[in-house]
Formats: C-alpha cells, sequence, structure tokens
C-alpha cells in the first residue's frame, strides 16, 4: 500500500515525479460506453496549468494528455484508462543546489528519511505537479456523473491571505485568475499579490467546493464514510493543513437546537450539515472547505540544516506560486468528484442502481 | 467496499448495532508475540464508557470486552484478534416511535434512502456505540506502539461550546468529567452543562489529540498521506465536521516566511507543520484537531417528516449525551494511534524497520 | 494484508482457532432486504459438520451458529452480518505434547518459523475447522444468489483414493456420507476406509464443483479473472494441491480445433471451457474440480524433529478424518458461492445490472 | 476492483490492449535504493518476445521499456516505477472482420455481453500481449529477491501437447525455442510443431516453474494463503485451466503414510508439498505446474454466430502461436517471482524481517 492509487472502485493509480520524462494515471473500473478523447480532459488540465497569469508559477508546460488505452472509437471499453502527460519544461539546475539541505516547509527532510534515497528535482514527487493527472481522471468521473447523473462541481477561493472574499456571483470565477466569485474584489487580491511577489514572500487560501445534484445514499456507515473519504481527499492535496464539511469548526459553538437541519414536506430546510448525516449523502449540496498553507517555496531566507547537521541558510529561488491555493480550485473539484464517482460505483455494487425509490420529498430543498 | 473495515495493514472490522446482542472487532495483521489481554484494553473502554458521569448519557452498560481469539497463552498469535462486546441495556421502546420519523441530524433519513430497511433502535448502525470496538482496538495499538516505539497520545478538550479551555496542565485531563487539561475551569463548564441540560438542548466541542514519540517517515507521498489518512479517521467519528492539523485553519491568514518551519542542528525549531511534512511524519509531535457537533438528540422540538413525507415534530427523549464530544476524547486517541499503527507496518513493509540509519539531527527539537 | 479476509464486494472477515474460545466471521457488503435467520445458515453447517459418520472425524461439535447483526426484523440491513461458533468440545490434552514437536504435512513448523508464537491446540488456526465460518457465509451467498438469480451450486466426490466415482445421478450424492453422485459404489467405498482406519492411514480425494445460472459477464479482464479468483478460493482450502477449470490438465494433450467451444444459434456446442472465456464467465456451468491430499495426521509413525532440531518419531492419536475430502465438498461449494457472489457485486458496480441486454442465443445450450 | 492490479503491497497496474498505442504498467511499493535501468528488465521482455523463432508468432514487435519514473541516477526512489511498452505492429486488418463475431475459444463473446462494447483489435484487452508489462515488473522483482534474499526462478516446459519432455539439464532451457530441459528431444518437438502448423491447428502444454532460495514463512494462513496466491497468479495467465502445487492432482491416490514429508536434523527428507506447508513456505523449493490450453485461433473452421445470433464459420487467419504454451514460461516465472515478493514485504510488515531467527536445521535439505 505504498500509498498511489486512490479510489475503490473507480480506481486512479498515479505516478512520476516533477522532471521525470512524464507523469500520468491509470483509470480502472470506468464504466464501459462513456464517450470520451483528449477533448474531454484537456481543458480540465489548462485551469491548473502553470504560467497562466503573473500570479502563478511561470513554468511553462503545455501539458498535453495522451489516451494510451480504454478507448476504443470513442467509447470507454471498461478497461484501464492510461493518460500520458509527457514533462517538457525542466530547469533541473534550478534545483540541483537542494540535494544536500532541507527547505523549510517542504518534504525535502522526510523523502530523505523515509526513503534514504530521494529526487530533488522540483520537489520530484512531492511536487504539486502530480495533482496534474488527477485533474485528468477528475474530468472522466465529472463527465460521467454530469452526463449519467446531473452532478455538477464548482469551487472557488473565498480568502486570500488575510482578504476575505465575499461570495457574489459563480459567473465571475472563471473571469478572474484567483476563482474568485466576485468581481470587485479582483483590483485588491491582485494588489496584494504583487506586493507579496515583491516582498518574495508567500500566503495562505482558503479554498471552498460544492457538488450539485449529488446522488442520496452514498457513503457507508461507519469508515469510508462520504465525509471521512471527502477529508481524505482534501487533506492529500499539497498544503492542505485542514478540511470542514457544511459548518465546519462553526459548529463548536452552535447548539443542537440550531445544527439539527430540520426536514418538510418541501425538502430541508437547511444545509449546516454540509450535504451528509452519518456520512451518507442526502441529496443536498456537498459543501467542503480547505485551508491551504503559504508556499514553502521563498525568497525570504529561512534557516536550515544540510544532510550532514551543518546550519545552513535557504532562500529558494526558482519559478514558485506566491500562493499554491490559486490553482487549488480545480484541484479540489477533481478530488471531490473522484470520491463522488467511486462512491455512486460502491452504491450500485451493494445497493443496486442509485436511482433509489423516489423519496416523498425532493431530497434537495427549494433554495438551499 | 462496504466500510466497516479500518486500516490496510493493521485492519479493524467492526461490526454491530446499537442494540443488537452485540457489538465487536476483528484485528488482522497484529504482530506476533504481544502481550495481551483483556485488562490491557477495559480500561480504555471505562474512559469511553457511558454513565461515568451526569455530564454524559446515562445509559449503564459495562462494556465488558472478551477476547475470542489470536491470543496464546498471553501472547498474540499474529491471527485475527476478535472482540466481543455484549449489549446488556437496551431500553428499545425508548425508540420505536422513531422507524416512521427522521430525527433532524440523524442518519435516519440517510440509511432509510440508502437501504430501504433500517435498525432504528438507537440510531442502530450510526450509534456512536460503534466506537467502543475501535477504542478496544486502539488499546492494542497504543500497547505495541508505547513498547516497541515509546509513541504516546493524549487528548483533551480544547473548547466546550462556546467556553474556550486553555491548555494548562495535562495531569489534569483524567481528573474531570470533560478531559479538560483546566482545573480551574471545570466550574464553569459543569455549570454550562447543568444548564444545557435543563434546556434540553446539547452543545458543540472542539477536540485536540496529539501523538508524541512518533517514528520519523511513516505516511506515503501521495495517497495515504498521513495527515490524509489522519482526516479520513477523525472525520469518521460521528459528529466531527472538522479537522485540522498542525495550524490548521490559521495557515490562511500566514504568509511563508511565518509558517515554514525552520531546521537547526538541534531539531526544528518550530512546529506549525504538525509533524507531518508532504505527508510523512517528521518525528515531532503529531498536532490533530477535531471540530463536534452539538448532539442531534435534543428534547427541544424541531420539525420533520414521517416516511409518507407528512410534516411531524420530532422531541428526542431517551438517554443521551448532551455534548457528544465529551467522550470523543478517547476515541480521537484511538483512532490516532491505529493510523500510526498502520503505517508503521507499511513503512515496514516498504522500507524496512522503522528504525532508520540516526539522524544528523534529533528528529524532535528540545521542548517543541 | 494478514489473509483473513476474504472478497473485494462481499468481504468475509474470519476469525478463530481450534480450540479458542469461538470461531466465526463478519461479512460485510451483503446487499439489504435479504430474508435470513440462523435457520438458513445451520443446514449448511450440518452439512461439513463432524461426528456424522464413523468415516469422519468423531470430535463431536454442534456447531450452532448465532446471528450478532446485521439483521433486523428478519432481513439484512446492509450492515455487517457477524457469525459466531462456540467451540464447545476442545479435547486440548490430545495435543499438548506437539507444542516441541512438528508433524510431517501440517503447518506446525512453518507457523513456528513465520510467528515464534503459535497455538498448537488442533492446530490452532491451521485448522480445517476455520472452514466451517466460510460455509455459513456461503450459506449467505447462495441464498442471495438462488433467490436474486436462480444460481445454484452442487458439490461431489469424483475419486476417494484410487477409486475413481462414475458420475450416476446427483440426488445420491446427500444419501451417503461421501457425497457420491453414484449409489452402487458406496459399499466399495465404505470397506475402503474402513480398511484405511484399521491401518491407521489416510488417503486423498477429487472433488468436483459445479455453478448452475451464473449470469453472464462475471470477472475481470486481466487479474481477477473468475477463474483466477476461483484458483485462488479452491487452492486456499485446507490440503488442496490442485485445481481445474473445465478440461482442467487434459488440455495440455488436446489440439485447438477438438478445444474451442463452437457457438450455435441454440448455444454453445460443448463446455471445454467450463464456463469461462478470457475469465468471464460465459453463462454456461462453472466446473471445477480440486485434488485433496491425504489427511497428515496418522498413526503411521512418521520421523520428524523437535525445536530444538532433534530426531523424533510422531504418530498422531486423537480424533481426524482419514479422508479430509470427505467434508471438503460443502467447503468447495460455499467458496465457489462466496467467490461467484463478490464477482455480481462488482459487476454491479461497474457495468450495472447483471441483467445484460437480453443475447441473441441462450447463454446456455440445452443439455450442456 | 476492476481487476487491472495485481499484488497488495508490490503493486502492479497494468494497462492497454493489444493495438493501442501503448501497453504498460505501474509498479507502486518497490523498496527504495534497488540498482535499477532498462537494461535489467530488456533481457526478460526478450525472452517472451514475438517472433524469436518459427514456433511461434510472427508477429514482430521490439517491446523495447521506457522507465518513465520512479529511479533516479539509478537506483529505485521507493515512488511508482512506470514502465511504457508502445505497440508498433498493428496489422488491424487481419481482425477488423471480427467484430461481428465471437472465435470460439476466445473472449469475444464474453467482453460483449459484460461490457457491450468492446475492442476486437487482436484480441484488445484479451490478448496475451498484455502479460509483457508483467514479465518486465516481474524482472524487477527478480532482481530484489536475487540481490536481497538469493532467491531464484527457472521454469520449463514439461509437455507439449502428447510428448512428455523428461527433465534432463536445466542448462539447456535457454538453448532451445521451446525451454525444454531437455536438448536430445527437440527435433521431435520441432516435428510436431511444423506438421501442426501445416495443419493449421493448435496444441496445449504443460510448463512448470520453481523457486529456489524461498524465505522461510512467507504466506498467510487462512487466505493469501502462499500457494492460493500463486494459484490465483498462473491460474490468470492467459490459457491456463490448470494448476498444482507440488504433487498436485497426484495427492489424490496418494496415502497420507506417503504423502506426508518427513522432517529430519538434515532437514525436509522430501517435498512432496511443494514448498508449502499450511500456506505458508517451508523454505524448500516452490513447485508449481500448469496446464496450459491449445491456441484458439486456429485456421481449422469452426462452428460460430454473428451478434444478430446468425450461424457462421471462423478461420482465423493472422499471425498466431501453434502453442501459446511455448511463450508461457517466462511469464510464468514473472507471475511467481510477483507472488513471492508481494509475500516478502507483507511478511515484513507484520513480523519483521523475513531474516527469521536462524533454525535449529536447515530450511532446505541437501538435494530436495
Amino acid at each position: 500500500m505504498a500509498g498511489s492509487t486512490f479510489g475503490d472502485l473507480f480506481r486512479v493509480t498515479n505516478f512520476g515525479e516533477s522532471h521525470g520524462p512524464a507523469i500520468g494515471c491509470v483509470i480502472d473500473g470506468c464504466p464501459p460506453g462513456l464517450a470520451l478523447s483528449e477533448s474531454d480532459i484537456q481543458p480540465e488540465l489548462d485551469r491548473r496549468r502553470p504560467g497562466t497569469s503573473r500570479h502563478v508559477t511561470q513554468r511553462n508546460e503545455p501539458d498535453a494528455v495522451e489516451i494510451l488505452s480504454g478507448v476504443h472509437e470513442g467509447l470507454t471499453t471498461g478497461t484501464p484508462i492510461a493518460l500520458l502527460i509527457r514533462n517538457t519544461d525542466q530547469r533541473s539546475k534550478d534545483y540541483g543546489n537542494l540535494l544536500d539541505t532541507f527547505r523549510p516547509g517542504h518534504a525535502d527532510y522526510t523523502y530523505w528519511r523515509k526513503y534514504g534515497h530521494r529526487d530533488p528535482r522540483g520537489g520530484g514527487r512531492s511536487s504539486a505537479r502530480l495533482t496534474a493527472p488527477m485533474v485528468a481522471a477528475g474530468a472522466v468521473a465529472k463527465k460521467w456523473l454530469r452526463e449519467g447523473h446531473g452532478t455538477t462541481f464548482t469551487g472557488w477561493m473565498s480568502a486570500l491571505g488575510p482578504i476575505e472574499i465575499p461570495f457574489d456571483d459563480a459567473a465571475q470565477i472563471p473571469l478572474n485568475p484567483f476563482y474568485a466569485p466576485n468581481a470587485g474584489i479582483v483590483p485588491q487580491l491582485e494588489a496584494y499579490m504583487d506586493q507579496l511577489r515583491r516582498a518574495g514572500d508567500s500566503c495562505g487560501a482558503r479554498i471552498e467546493v460544492r457538488a450539485a445534484g449529488v446522488p442520496v445514499g452514498l457513503g457507508e456507515p461507519l469508515f469510508d464514510k462520504l465525509d471521512a473519504d471527502i477529508a481524505y481527499a482534501m487533506m492529500g492535496i499539497n498544503a492542505v493543513k485542514g478540511v470542514e464539511i457544511g459548518d465546519g469548526f462553526g459548529v463548536v459553538a452552535q447548539r443542537g437546537s440550531e445544527h439539527g437541519d430540520g426536514l418538510t414536506p418541501q425538502g430541508f430546510a437547511s444545509n449546516h450539515a454540509g450535504g451528509v448525516l452519518g456520512g451518507i449523502s442526502t441529496g443536498q449540496d456537498l459543501v467542503v472547505r480547505l485551508a491551504i498553507k503559504p508556499t514553502s517555496s521563498i525568497r525570504v531566507p529561512k534557516p536550515s540544516i544540510d544532510r550532514a547537521g551543518h546550519p545552513t541558510v535557504i532562500e529558494t529561488l526558482g519559478r514558485h506560486d506566491p500562493c499554491v491555493g490559486i490553482r487549488a480550485t480545480p484541484i479540489a473539484e477533481a478530488m471531490l468528484a473522484l470520491v463522488v464517482m467511486d462512491h455512486v460505483l460502491r452504491h450500485r455494487a451493494q445497493c443496486g442502481d442509485v436511482a433509489l425509490p423516489l423519496p416523498p420529498i425532493p431530497a434537495q430543498a427549494p433554495g438551499s
């Protein structure tokens, strides 16, 4: 269980390093008969791709995906779908001097202690670049869920460093480099980022991601609860340090009389639960928030040591995202889609089709 | 993958319902040669047992554990350790009227939609009672880790509803019914709970749990990261809605220059990371926090519906914890121990013994 | 992966030792809504139970099964079904002297080398007694498959030691202690067994087991092929040394023109394949044969050594089956049922209901 | 669980189709620090490569392997090793006419029934070509086991159709196209193959594969027994219909007094068990035999049907192996190596290093 496979029935096995010949994944368990081509996947890859604005790393990778298997005459065959992305822009010299030292906040030290031997180029296996194959796999899951169940996924940035981003209009999300659902705040975000970059520093962010049109009854009772699997998926994204479902940490100060979502003939009266009760989907929107730490690669000098234990000082040059959270939005969407996809297949296995007998009430309350 | 097995190499398969004949688990993968008897497990079960103070449910269960297999002449044999706990105090009549309605905040509705047929007595499979076998399994993991690696686990309550509980003295934790590391605040907590109980309402809580003496190098690079598995384990505990590692959501407003933990010849200079970098343990303390929602079973009336979709009103009688968070502390410790145990075995499989070549620096900084 | 769980989606986790307090299993993943009680399981346990004729061990165990969870008001709930069988007849003194020596053909030596510490009583974990919980779990799978898909399982003995048993009449199988589909040969089998017993020796056997009414399309293309999983299940039964599907080892001397099963508008013209092509079920009968070695526990003296490496001689007293193959028939049926059950759920997950669009031809040819 | 991943701790995920752009695999769980390059893998691929003699398919593929990840500066890093083999010689027109009909003995019918949509070119996913990535993965396992434990693997053909091949000299195996351990019989084998080819027919074969220098104590007690996993691996190889361990089906007519392997201070006195007792390795040679059916692709006409159920006649042209068994030898070795590798890692996880305390006796008897 070396941990490169995600999912149980819709299994994605990820491979590659930041500066190796290629990265990619193998999707096993995709249902047959889904119309699929590179053009269904590439747009999602382009959303997380570096070099798209001055606010993200200037590393320039086309991230062109090639489908190696599992699709015949434009339809999935039910056999493994292998996706290959060649690495093209590798300035290894930027990193060569880091083999003997440990960048604070990075996995250099832990990889060295775990494996003894590691690939230091661009963080090797620990690079956020390895999220690209997951975004590609997520695109397959998103398409199947959208076409089969009308399930959709939307993520946005709700805070950039100290700046809270009030939700105004989902239509704005794709129109700015921050995935901010609020056009008015964009100039403030840009000014903050420019100042950070000048300071050679970085900042954290909070991302919110939601799924709508989620079938009722997804998730297992004890372990592999839907929210537990979501927490696992989100905490596994590079730099994430916290995960919330529904009201999240806000529940600590709540009372039961205020938290529990009442039911009415018209549906749930509220969604404090974030779409999950007892680990199983209610049919309401899934509501998830992530806390993303500031990029560890900064120009500001930090004390560290070398492999011999001698003190040294690290200033990370190279090309980096001053806020890794900016590109995390499509990644979080993809991971949420992979979790939901896996649970739809799991539900079909034990309980048959997710089209359960119609409920006496709409699973989704109007406006909730 | 119906989700009743926790762990990959130290596998715990859980069974039972709140009011069925028995609950229990089967532990598969425990190393042979560990001295083990019921007396190693019972004390941990007693910590989470109901009826121990007026602040928790008055349901009175001895929760006596019986070892059915896997131990011969006082030593584990490496074969499955089956643990059985008979249910003794089942007032099913308390719940009989709930078969046709859905308690707000409970899993009644989602179980009905998922399975069609459910056991409503005491929440059936969704009852927090099913954490008892995990506490028992955690006791086995704790003992093996303590004896083999000196790893220890400590949890406490850091907030009860709106009341923040400053950490004062770990020695106080077992001396009060709240697991509060602060003797002075206990009267305030008791007063708050008494008032809640009179109001027939409930409140949330925040729990912090730490592991010390954690081997370096535990966790997988991409998925099954140590922190991702911790998030999965914690979010899977009943009523948990948020999980943080290290600085958690505090990282959103931090800068990289402030967050990254510098290294010195004497060890890490700080522990903002909470003991995990790149998903792999640093050897520092693991720092985890959980948000626990208010108990959903309250006397305060809530609107709901019946299976036919007709409106009704729910007032939950029966015996309940006004704050499920109180008993969550030993549960969170147990789940963290199970995650660490599993990763020690995983590490041994791929990288050999966790006793890696000595580091040039202490993995644990003095006082950190 | 300590190997006590069988199956992926219909998961059976087995626990216990021959002379411990109890044996049993936990079934996770059973679909909800199946009518189930102990009376559905006990008859299958009684078929493999010891003490039923003079030709099997005289150890006398009622093997009474108790359902501990997963069933409410007579219907499965979709949550884990825990089955408990208390051990009652344990003459541990029969085996006490074997702790320090290794019985030839037994697992004594390998357990000692693997674990260092072992339970020698009655073979501990390696006893064929641990097949009882699998027979119980198989009874659940058999019922679900029979009611849902009309799938049935039939096993018989096709050779006892050197005596070939021609298939005559399936109706005879339950009417004699050998599961022989041939009444006329029973006296010869009994005479052979009586003579063996007098000689204090034992013999091997060949068992054939078939499944009829198997849905088309079960099995995975590359690994987890239906026949590979059958081979895994059968070779895992105590004392099995060979497994065949369809023509088995007979294919070595066949030609392609003779082996390949032609298709006609009325169905397959033959079943050399044994119901599996490319690892996937054809809808024809599954045809499986097992070779079972002679019981290793015999009175005839055998050279062995003790733990210090000194030579000794072993004569196994105690109560044993002179031919373990006799009781293997219901076990083989149960294991085949568990494999088919698991693959039906797996098929549902990826491809939806097994009720695929009707074929242009019957999947099963008349008389095949 | 769509069945494209082999192994639990040394996991090989296989992808590709016979005539797609590429085939390959991802190995997850390989220990770090193993010296590895394409030159360690290519020789094993060349052994199973088509076009090497007139007795195998004339399809001509270089099967050049590329390592895409998991190796840095010549050493494995412990992260996934992705292996890519581009398909180069694809005469799809040879197969185009087979989309609408079902070749007897092939998976055409079952794939169609399972998935609805399939890739018919060269058998698509069901082609024996997909064993190439397993041979590549097996080469990695073989190297690690040889260097770490001195374990070696040797396979040979013991029967070609009706011709038994007596074992004479292992040194002969690589010197003839049949992997026959007997130089004298090669002319007879060649004559038989030439006559078969002229007849447009095919034949079966029996392969024997052994492992020497196997650590003691590998395998799990109940399921995932070493012999059960071997049976699973071998039965999963294309065209295999039977698997034997040790004396295999020969045990049916044996007596216990003859079968059980006695122990002496110098080691086991015999190896009827084939190196496994109670599912756990004894340290003696693993002895495995496979029955391989005749190639289903033959020129001899066979009755079949089309997708509409109308009768037709199939004569398979294209390029095929008249005896798939010939190329099965390196495949069987690779699969056995993968099973042993996985169990070494599993043993390390639960029991620590396989270097158990020295036995009082050599685990391997002289000459056994």
